[in-house]
C-alpha cells in the first residue's frame, strides 16, 4: 500500500484524490490545500483524510511514501524539490515545472535520492493514446508523415501560463511517448487578444530529422470544442476524435502509391490513390488516472522507470520554451539543441 | 448577350462551359483544349459549340467577346495576355498566374486595352462566404480575433503547384473578400512526402497591422476530407463548414468579457465567459459560377470592377510566394513589403 | 429546511441523494437500502446520513418530511402508500407504479393525508423540454403535426419491466408535459428477441383527436446510442438530439404552404416549401434533479400541485398499459377511454 | 448492343438516359414523353436521340429491344403492358405498378412473351445494400434481430402516391433483397397533414414467422434529412447512414451473450454484453443504374432471371397495400396470406 499525500485540491486535485482512494494498491492521507474551502470540501467526501495547509507538515510525515502535486504551474519546481530531498516520491501535474533548467535540476534531485520523479501526461494512459502506440510499433502505419492536431476551445484563460503550456502540453507529450524520434527545430506563431495577457492562440510546426512534420493548433477562444487528430503513415492513417464516446480512433487503410513513371526522372512520378477499410479499434476504457495510480505503485515498487519520467517533462518544456521564442520572433525557427 | 470562348476543358472547364450556356445572358462559342478526347466531350455535349485546338482562331474571331480559362496554372499568363491584347475580356480560373509579377503584368494590359480582367476566384460567389461578408461589415461579429481555416483531403497532387497554390490559394482569396485589412507578413511551414515533388502538406500564419491572425492548414494526404473554418470576433464566432448540406453557417454568440478588477493593473484582470443562442442563417443556393457568369457580364456592360479583379489576383499571388519563401526559410517571417 | 429520506440505493438513489444533499433547502437523514454493500456506499461518502434496511424504522421518524424512492418498479407502489399513510410526502422514480390502479391508489391517498405525491418524471426538468414547452406555448411552431421520438442503445436489459416502460415513459412524460391534448388511442408493435423476456424492441404511435401523431421508438439492442426527436409544426420544426453537447435543440423556420390553384377541388392544390434560419437556443444547464428539489420544497411549502403530479404519473401508466395491450395484438388500436 | 427507349423525361428519366448512353453495353434510340418542354432538354443534351410523345411509335420500331419506364406510377402498368405484349424487355422505376394485381398480370404477360420484365429497385445495386446483403448471407451478423430504417426529410408531396408508396418502397426492395424470409404480416400507422391529401408520414411494422421484426419510418415533413438504418442480428449490427459520403456501412462487433444461471428457469437468464471492434468496409462505387444498365444487359442476353424481377415487384406492392389497409384501420394489423 503506498501513502500518498496530494498537495493542491483545485482543478485536478480531486480527481487524484478520488483515483487513489479508489485504486486498492493506494491511499490518501494528506490533503494538502492554502484554501480553507477547499479542504472543507475534502472533509465533506473524505472524512478519513488529514487535511493541512502546511507543506512541512506532510513532508515530515514518515508515513508518507509520495507526494502527488496539483498545484499551479509556478509551484511545481520548488514542492516538488522539498518532496524528493524529503525522501519522498514525486507526481507532477503536467507540465512538471515552468523550465527545462528546473525540471533538470529535479531529475538530478531524484536521481540523487533514489527516488521516483513521474510527471502526469495523462493522454498516454489514455486507451486511445495507448492504442495509437501500439499500432505505430507494429508497424501499422509505416512511417509517420504527420501529426496535426487541433485543440481549441471557449477555454479557461490561465493566469500564469499561455495556451501553449495549458493545451499544446497535451499534443506534445502524446509525440514524445508515440513518434519514434525526437524533434529538431520549432516554429511557433500565435497571437494574444486580451492586453496584457499571455497568448490565447497559437500554431505550432516541429521539425524532425526525417521529413516527419508535427503541427499543433490550440486556441481558447472558439466557439466550439474541438480534439481532432490526424495522423498520417505511409500504409495507413489514423483520424483520433476525442470528442468520440466509442470511436475515438478510427484507422483507414488509405494512402498514395508512387509510381516512378521513367527512372531518370523524379518530375514524372506517378501518384496513385489506395483505399481499403476503415477499423475502428475497441478502446480500454479504464480511467486513465487510475492506470497511473497503478503504474507509479509498480514503478516505486520495482524500482522501474515510469512511462512518463521526469526526462520526458523535461523535453516537453524544452519544446514549449522554444516555441515561446520562436512565437516571439513571428515564427523564426528555433532549434532544439542537443537532439 | 456575351460571346464566350472557354480555353481549357480538364477539371475547371467543364463546369465553365455548362454554367455559361445555362446562364441567360453568355453563351459558349468556342470550346479549345489541346486534347482532341476532350474536344470529343464537348461535341457529344454541346453540338453547337466550335472545336479547336487553336488559340489564335479563338482570337482572332471578333464574335468573341471574352475568354474563360481553365487551363494549367503556368500556362494562364501567356494566355490571358493575348486574349487582352486581342481586345477580349478574360476570366483566369485561380490562381490568376503563377507569380506575381505577371499578375501586375496582365493588370496593366488590362487596362491599356480598356478591358475586364477578373479571376475565378470561387468562394466570395458562394452563399456561405457572401453571408460573412455581410455579418462582418453589419459589424455582427466586432473586430476579427481570427480567421483559421483546414482544408484538407485525400487529394489530387499537382504536378506544377504545390499544395499551398491548390488549396491556400482558396482561404486567401477569401480573406482578400471578407477581411478589411491586407496582412503585413507571412510564416509558413510545410513538407514534401514524396521525393522530388512539391510540398503536399503546408501551415501557413498571416499577420496583420491590429492583432488579427489567419492560419490555413492545407493537406493532400489526409484520410478524411475537412473543410472547417473558425472566425472569432470580439462579439460573435463563426464556424463554417462547407461539407456541411444546409447549415455550412453557424454564428455563435459566444465570447468573453474582460473586467479589470483594479484599474491601475492590466495583469489583474477578470476573463468571463459569454454564451447565447446560435444561428444558422438562411444561405442562397446559386452556384457561385452562375453568379460569376451575371456578374462578369454586368462588369463588362458597366465598365465595372469585378469583386474578385487582377487586383485581387495580385494580392493573392504576393501571399503564396511569400509563403513558398517562409517555408524554405522553415517558417521564418516574410514581409508583404508596399503593405 | 425538507428532510428527506431514500429508500434504495441502486441506480438512480446516488443522483437523489447526491442532489437533495448538495441542494440548500433539502436534507437527506436516510438510505434504506435492502443491500449492506450499498449502505456501505453510502456511508464512505456520506457518514453523516443514517443508514437503515428497514423501512418502518424510516416512516416512523417523525423528523422525516419527505420520502424517495428509487428502488424496482414493482415495489414503488407499497412503499409509497405506507409512506403517505405515514404522513411523508413523496417523490417517486419513473414510473409512478406498474399499473394505473395502483396510481389512481395513491392519488386518492395522498390527496386523503393532504400530502405532496410527485412522480420522478426527470426530462421535463431539463433546460432542452422546458425550452420546447415554452416555444409550443409562446405559439412559435403552430399547430403541432409530430412527434417522432427514436430512443435506442445497447441498454440494460431490466428483469421487471420491458423496454417501454424502461424507456418510452421518457418520451409519455415529456409530450405529457409539452403538448396541449392527451393521446386517444394507442397501437404499438415490439418483440423479445431474449425467449421468456419482455420485449426489447418497441415502436409505439399514439393518436389524438386532432391530426397530431406521437411515434416512440425503443430498442435496448441497438449498436449505437440515439436520442432524437423530432417536432413539427405549422410554423417550425425542432430536432432535439439529447447527446448533443451544446445545441441539443434546434429551431428550424421550415414549412409547407398549402396553396389551392382552384377552389372546388382540393386535390389539385399546391404545395411549396419554406425555408429559413436555423436557431439554437441557449439553454438552462442546471441539473434536472437540482430543480426538482428546489420544486418540491415549494410544492410542500406552498401546497401547490408538482409539475408531474400522480395524476401526470397515472397518466403515462395508462398509456403504457394500452401499448402493452396491444403489442400483445401486434399492434391493433387499444383506446384510452376516457379520453 | 440493346436499343432502349425511355418512357418519361421527369424527375428520374434523365438519369436512365444519361447511364444507359454512357453505358457501354445499351443506347438511348427514343425518348418519349408528352412534354414539349422536356423533349426540348433531351435535344439539347443529346441531338441523336430520336424526340417523340407517341408510345406506340417507338413500340412499333423493331430496333427497339426494351423499354425503359419512369412514368407517373398510375401509368407503368398499361405502358409496361403494350411493350411486352410488343415484345420488347421493359425496365420500370419502382413501384412497378400501383397494385399487386397488375404487378401479377405483367408477370404472366412476360412469361408468355418471354422478355425480361426488372423492376428499378434502385438500392439493391448500391454498393452499401450489396456489402450488407454480402455479410448477411456471409453469416457475420448471426440471425437478423430487426432491419430498423427512418427515412425522412422536406419532402416532395406526391399527388399520385403517399409516402409509403414514394419512400418505403426503398426499404422494402432492401429488405426483400437482404432477408432471407418474407414476411407474413403488416402493422402501419401514419396521417395526412395537408387536407384531402394522402399520408405525409406513416410507420410500419413487418412481423416474420421467426422472431425477426422490420420498421420503417418515412416523413414528407421532416426539417432535416435522416437515411439510417440499424440492422441488429445475434453476432453483430450494422449502422447504415446513405448520407455519410464514405462510410455508409458500420459494422459493429457488438451483441449480448446470453446466459441461464440455472437450468430449469428462463427468467433467471443472466445478458451480458459484448463489444469489439466497428469496421467500415470498403464499398463499390459505382452508380447503381449503370450495374442495373449491365444487369439488364446480360439478363437479356443470357435469358437470366433480372435480381429485381416482377416477382420482387409484385411482394413489394402487396406489402404496400396491406400497410394502406392497416392505416386504414389505426394499426391493425394485416396478414400476407399466401406466404
Amino acid at each position: 500500500m503506498l501513502n500518498i499525500a496530494v498537495i493542491g485540491y483545485g482543478y485536478w486535485g480531486p480527481n487524484m484524490v478520488r483515483n487513489f482512494n479508489e485504486f486498492g494498491g493506494t491511499c490518501v492521507k494528506y490533503v494538502c490545500d492554502q484554501d480553507e474551502k477547499q479542504l472543507a470540501r475534502v472533509k465533506a467526501l473524505y472524512p478519513a483524510v488529514a487535511l493541512t495547509s502546511n507543506l512541512d507538515e506532510v513532508l515530515n510525515d514518515p508515513d508518507i511514501d509520495a507526494i502527488s502535486i496539483a498545484t499551479p504551474v509556478s509551484t511545481h519546481f520548488e514542492i516538488a524539490l522539498k518532496a524528493l530531498e524529503a525522501g519522498k516520491h514525486v507526481l507532477v501535474e503536467k507540465p512538471i515545472t515552468d523550465s527545462s533548467e528546473k525540471a533538470e535540476k529535479l531529475i538530478e534531485t531524484a536521481i540523487k535520492y533514489g527516488k521516483v520523479l513521474m510527471v502526469d501526461h495523462t493522454f498516454p494512459y489514455t486507451g486511445a493514446v495507448r492504442k495509437i502506440k501500439e499500432l505505430i510499433e507494429k508497424g501499422d502505419l509505416g512511417d509517420i508523415y504527420y501529426y496535426d492536431s487541433i485543440r481549441v476551445n471557449l477555454g479557461l484563460f490561465q493566469r500564469d501560463v499561455d495556451v501553449i503550456w495549458d493545451l499544446a502540453v497535451h499534443d506534445l507529450s502524446i509525440i514524445d511517448y508515440i513518434l519514434p524520434h525526437q524533434p529538431i527545430a520549432v516554429s511557433a506563431t500565435g497571437m494574444s487578444h486580451v492586453e496584457g495577457q499571455p497568448e490565447n492562440i497559437a500554431y505550432l510546426t516541429l521539425f524532425f530529422s526525417n521529413n516527419t512534420i508535427v503541427h499543433i493548433n490550440v486556441n481558447w477562444l472558439a466557439p466550439v470544442k474541438v480534439r481532432l487528430t490526424l495522423i498520417g503513415g505511409t500504409k495507413k492513417m489514423i483520424v483520433y476524435d476525442d470528442l468520440e464516446q466509442s470511436e475515438k480512433v478510427k484507422v483507414y487503410d488509405k494512402g498514395i502509391v508512387i509510381r516512378s513513371d521513367d527512372q531518370d526522372s523524379l518530375n514524372r512520378v506517378r501518384i496513385e490513390y489506395r483505399t481499403g477499410d476503415m477499423v475502428a479499434p475497441r478502446l480500454e476504457s479504464r480511467e486513465p488516472l487510475e492506470v497511473e495510480a497503478e503504474h507509479i505503485l509498480s514503478c516505486v515498487r520495482n524500482r522501474t522507470r515510469p512511462r512518463a519520467d521526469g526526462e520526458a517533462g523535461y523535453r516537453v518544456t524544452r519544446i514549449l520554451e522554444a516555441a515561446q521564442r520562436s512565437i516571439q520572433r513571428s515564427g523564426a525557427p528555433v532549434c532544439l539543441e542537443g537532439d
